[in-house]
């Protein structure tokens, strides 16, 4: 999980598509296998592994799937960051292998801590970390098995988090301009997403973070034109 | 979850993409809002609810989520079917409104237990059902909100469960049709998984499916060619 403080400045991204994801996690699943490590369980980390974990089961054929919610929280006064098991729930996994998902590995904060949690109070036998990407410069450790080693930081955009990324990129954008402009038409709005992000993710995913800053007041509409009403 | 001994014989299918999924759970999002309930949790039934259960939380900006592991068990002796709650841990939901999510209610046995269970030992204040498909003419209950009622029995060929349901079909028609052919040619099983189930899953799932029935010793390979070793 990436801690979405980075979200509040431009940044460079990557678009993942789902044929993305199921070949990267095919490939990961064959990292696995050849590894000869054979999970009896998948736990996913929630709420970035889910999908990856869900498509690791398919591939390695594994029926136990549960997960773990292990989350950045940003302290606002102290400004800094620490990452919460939310439900720390009990289980007994002795005698079990477990498999680790998530989606990235970024400082590996959350993933390091669900690790910990899990070996301490599940006293799972053998814990192994699977993720899709593994942002070798800033991450505190080195996961078990990764499709692909990110060397440069980037903003990977995965399907499932498309409308709440759209949403806070979007915030983040009218935010800064509207001290320049405050009425945008909709293609004004979508040139400057571009502009500010390269990412096309589609008139439906646009137009859905358009109306819930509407919903929350952040916008309003004047006919066909949206208006910033925040005050930054 | 759909009950695996269906898979014992040819099925009416339909592929699904994961564009119908983005689409089928944003239509599925936009019905729990205007429902105007509002999920403090999503709780994911395992495994099939998981896709899903993250996709919901990104259209309903929901930060919570966990899962339960509920599933159809077929007991061999008796030939019938019992749902079991495979990692029955604890949980306090006081107070706490959830979205207990799947992919689709076909009798609906794991998911009513899924729900009674996390009534009475989670305490959750509501737990309301949410499923892509629910199989009107064989579900025991109607789920609180669904995308499609399905009138005619049909497999929904979900692409995260597309190596195991390949496999399985894939396993079924060769054991069903070694009676009259044990050497297949790969393009051979391919024109035969199309005449049995009319379902395009591509070569990567076909073949990775072949590869497993190698790997268990169903299948051997003579050349180019696949001999059904299984005796039925």
């Amino acid at each position: 999980m990436i801690n979405r403080v980075i979200l509040m400045a431009k940044v460079r991204t990557q678009l993942v598509a789902w044929d993305d994801i199921v070949s990267w996690t095919r490939s990961l699943a064959e990292k696995i296998k050849s590894s000869g490590y054979r999970p009896d369980l998948v736990v996913a980390v929630a709420r970035g592994g889910f999908v990856p974990a869900r498509l690791l089961c398919d591939f390695l054929l594994i029926d136990n799937l549960i997960s773990i919610q292990s989350q950045h929280w940003t302290e606002a006064a102290k400004a800094e960051d620490k990452a919460v098991i939310k439900f720390p729930y009990k289980l007994d996994l002795r005698g079990k292998k477990v498999l680790l998902v998530d989606d990235i590995v970024d400082t590996g904060e959350s993933l390091s801590l669900a690790k910990e949690f899990i070996t301490q109070n599940w006293n799972a036998d053998e814990v192994k970390i699977a993720v899709l990407q593994w942002i070798s410069p800033v991450a505190k450790f080195k996961p078990d098995f990764y499709h692909l080693e990110v060397k440069e930081w980037i903003w990977f955009q995965y399907p499932w988090t498309r409308l709440e990324d759209t949403y806070q990129f979007m915030k983040r954008m009218l935010s800064e301009e509207s001290k320049y402009r405050k009425e945008w038409s909709y293609s004004e709005i979508v040139s400057k997403f571009m502009e500010w992000y390269d990412l096309d993710v589609g008139d439906e995913y646009l137009k859905g973070a358009l109306r819930m800053l509407e919903e929350s007041g952040f916008l309003r509409r004047e006919g066909e034109n949206y208006i910033v009403v925040y005050e930054g």
